[in-house]
């Protein structure tokens, strides 16, 4: 071993020990007479320090040539520091070095190894080796380190058992494009990297298995939007013999878990809003409720008058922001401009501004009087002080255009507190839903999800009604979960298979295997998949996943810092049977 | 839930109790008045009663039509059993059922679910979901899922950081055969499929991670031989800042953990060989050291007499086997057979008998007397009443023919034990082996391996006497974990990517992240992985890895239950910028 301790353990209490350390130079003073050392290392940092009157004149000599990120080995005694530093654990001592070998040099990095950095985003993931120096991504990689292993101790202390499902599966056309493997060994067949172990895990519960984890690597060739990867982690689950109740409390649990044991923090029962609510009260499925700001319907109050645009729209809405009243005639004009650009889409905004004096002052005064203005008011539950923004127009896009909104505010005014946790579940999912280029209807969650038996009957007559057992477990505005519980028989799967397009042949070649296994006594079951990436960032205090995963891919799919992909070897496509069709 | 209980937990403490059980049937025994059913799920197997006085027609009408593998929920009372089944955990007791009802009905299973099935290994792995729920496979599985949890405990408590590394990397032509992954971003480019996350893992040393694990999927495209898989499992590690006698204590030290929490043995410190000792003792660099016969080399006492078959040899070796003395003319001309079957290859074998008298009696008295066999004797540590086989020919391949009997010899012995436990470490391998066909040496671990640095000398000189900082952990006859201190400064792995062959363009394009990673300050490191199939085979006391896997592939890499690979669509091929290119 190289070293009696780490950077990160000594303090006063070791003073006259010797002892031999080693790491990576973080900075070093040199006065002359005097040159500090910070020794840094996983754990922390230790100062060194070469003394001309107390340090071998080689060693001495030797300490100045050191750079930035060498890596050293030192052999020396803890002694009390004159200058204590209280802010870091080591603050205390510091080493006087007796013995000095350099073991390896340093270019200077193209960056600096700093927790503020430097170096852009292109330049740290070409360094990536040396990024992850950098405490902000060392700490985010073992924080997620220690997220996975509290999810394995709580599912192993729940009887789960782990089982690895295969990478190398069959491709399907349903859901997102997979990444696909030629077969050298079967000419002109191909694997696909799976995208979830969704088959496999279902498979399990008709062998028996019960209670199923799995931490697992899934992949989806999807163009890439930001903060979304090629290659992404899933804690997989699933459970037979429940029914959705239970799987909501035990997967309630976990987060419950996590929330203690890395956090800290306790939380009630989580809320169940539906699917309708959740769209209707936040126009979002995964609604950030760490603050109000809940959509009040207005149509009732609105359409009575001699505004056109209101009369017209299918849905008048609105959001009181809280404390908003004072807003200038600018930051008004600002906002209206923000819902009008192309991202957002609406074409105008409403506002009311509700004075401290209980009075009304709208845009819209010309239409409205005080008395519709205190109903708005009501609707929306503003309070004097507030400021009501209403939108209008076709009701699916209207609630997007105000959940945007509503978000964009929440930021604006510090109300998205990354140390605030508000987990919630969104039930009753639509099993299906249209594609409006298509016409046709897609699983909404994936073809294995059951219709709750009491909408069957809607399956023909109104299939966008039909709703699923299907829930989303919601944190702070992002979905980190969901799942649903499963078809476990082959006659509604065939069903579930025509509703969605397939030809009996189609259902048969694909999945084919799942249905065979219905016939051979499946239990009930059902499971939940959380997104592993999203779930630590958020942990974790952070908006994007990139710096909780090692090596991570930038949009185009490219690991920069080993240049992949990279073009293969003729032979290597000779051995698969393909070729290159390049346009 | 659909059970209060599950099937392995109730016993005479439950008499009484009403409880709700689920599960499969296993097999129903119907004696007209009285119906008995053994309901089985994954943790155990309750018998549950339906009599025709004590239960209600409709229900023991409907219990009759029950076949097996149906899936059922049961309500009723435990009540003491009067045919008591001391064996299973629920022997005591059965279920007086007062509710059935029938949650899935199943076809008849294409074989028996039982530990002993009348299943070949093909229908089998088409129905894998059934044959999971037999004993031996689902067992199987939960204790691949309790070593995998131990591993994570054991590492977590000495501050390894289990680190996700990327699966969609770059191909490399060096070692093995990769999968590689089409990408439709990068038209006319590839990923490869990690054969291990070796650069990674030096590269989060070089990052300072300073301890790595993962369990971790691998790829290899191999021609599969059996008990080979296109996909399997390592437990990867790196650590920094050690040398190899740390490595090797922190790995024994897991292997230990897992005997004593998983098997409950405590063994002592694992003994040290070199490779040339292995090579020269047991034919062998993955010996099975449950057992002697350790190889005694005979040049000196058998060449100087006229047996021209072993003057000429370059080596002749033989081992005695324990209480063989006995064997009859017909056994030992089996023997002979056995090796000079063409997957052993001998030319011929010698034999001698040692008598109880302290006599000996052999295949070649006529060129040897008793003097030169007790010499054979002595060098082959063979007592009174065993039997001494001696092979001789060009060295190398007698030692693996020689080998290859001793362990038959072993196995028909009964000396392979399955619960007996002998680890060792295989120290100081060649850096470079030399391929015969192409007359090129290559990294005999991998090209990352740093050789001894007193043997560098010898690199332009006689390659081959190169030893390396490699060691492998060997358990009973198997390698199960390999590794090696790295090299960690850009000059030598330069200087061995010449050696190899790699022209400086080539090193450059494939490994020119890791050489510039090493100028940036890398610390010396070193690791290992396991590979966490066989592993677990080995601790389960089991030959096969196939039963440990839950969805392995045939030796074709298929998998016959999804039956995959398969062909894609050609818009997949197009998007994908390829075409097929059949022979």
């Amino acid at each position: 071993m190289y070293r009696s301790h780490n950077c990160g353990e000594l303090n006063a209490s070791n003073i006259n020990t010797e002892v031999t350390l080693a790491g990576w130079v973080q900075k070093s003073r040199d006065k002359g007479f005097m040159n500090w050392v910070d020794l840094r290392d996983r754990y922390g940092i230790t100062q060194l320090i070469f003394d001309e009157s107390r340090t071998d004149n080689a060693v001495f000599e030797l300490a100045k040539t050191l750079g930035r990120e060498f890596v050293i080995q030192v052999k020396g005694t803890v002694i009390e520091r004159e200058a204590k530093n209280k802010n870091i654990p080591t603050g205390e001592i510091e080493i006087l070095v007796s013995e000095l070998t350099v073991l390896n040099s340093a270019l200077t990095p193209p960056f600096t190894i700093e927790d503020e950095t430097d170096g852009g985003e292109d330049i740290r993931m070409k360094y990536r080796y040396l990024d992850i120096r950098r405490n902000p991504v060392k700490n985010s990689l073992l924080f997620r380190h220690k997220v996975a292993m509290e999810v394995r101790k709580y599912l192993f202390d729940l009887d789960f058992c782990e089982v690895e499902t295969p990478y190398l599966i069959k491709s399907t056309p349903e859901g997102a494009r997979d990444f696909v493997v030629p077969s050298r060994m079967n000419q002109g067949q191909f694997y696909a990297l799976p995208q979830s172990p969704q088959t496999f895990k279902q498979l399990l519960m008709v062998g028996g298995m019960d209670k199923y984890f799995q931490i697992v690597k899934c992949f989806r060739d999807e163009d890439l939007r930001a903060d979304r990867q090629p290659e992404f982690t899933q804690i997989d689950c699933e459970m037979a013999f429940v029914e959705q109740e239970d799987i909501l409390n035990i997967f309630e649990g976990l987060t419950r878990h996590l929330l203690k044991e890395i956090k800290g923090i306790e939380v009630d029962k989580f809320p169940r809003i539906t699917y309708d609510y959740a769209m209707k009260t936040y126009g979002n499925d995964k609604p950030d409720i760490r603050f109000g700001m809940k959509f009040g319907e207005l149509n009732e109050f609105a359409q009575q008058k001699e505004f056109p645009v209101f009369n017209t729209a299918e849905l008048v809405v609105g959001i009181a922001v809280p404390e908003a009243g004072n807003y200038t005639r600018k930051e008004i004009d600002g906002l209206i401009d923000w819902v009008k650009r192309p991202q957002v889409g609406a074409s105008g905004m409403v506002y009311v501004k509700c004075n401290e004096d209980g009075t009304f002052k709208s845009s819209v005064d010309k239409f409205y009087d005080q008395e519709d203005l205190a109903n708005w008011a009501k609707a929306t539950e503003a309070n004097a002080g507030d400021m009501i923004f209403v939108l209008s127009g076709p009701a699916n896009k209207t609630r997007a255009q105000l959940s945007a909104l509503r978000m964009e505010l929440a930021a604006r005014l510090g109300l998205r507190k990354p140390e605030e946790f508000a987990p919630l579940w969104v039930v009753d999912f639509p099993l299906l839903e249209l594609d409006e280029e298509s016409g046709r209807y897609h699983a909404m969650h994936h073809p294995f999800t059951s219709p709750k038996p009491e909408d069957m009957a809607l399956l023909e007559t109104e299939p966008g009604k039909v709703r699923a057992n299907a829930y989303d477990m919601v944190l702070n505005g992002n979905e980190i979960g969901g799942g649903s519980i499963r078809i476990h028989d082959k006659a509604t799967q065939q069903l579930m298979f025509k509703y969605l397009g397939f030809t009996e042949e189609e259902a048969k070649a694909q999945f084919g295997f799942l249905m065979d296994a219905f016939q051979f006594g499946a239990p009930p079951h059902g499971g939940l998949a959380f997104g592993l990436d999203r779930l630590v960032a958020i942990l974790g205090g952070q908006e994007t996943i990139r710096d909780f995963i090692a090596f991570p891919k930038n949009n185009s799919g490219r690991d920069v810092m080993i240049d992949a992909p990279a073009a293969i070897d003729n032979t290597q496509l000779q051995e698969l049977s393909i070729k290159l069709d390049l346009k």
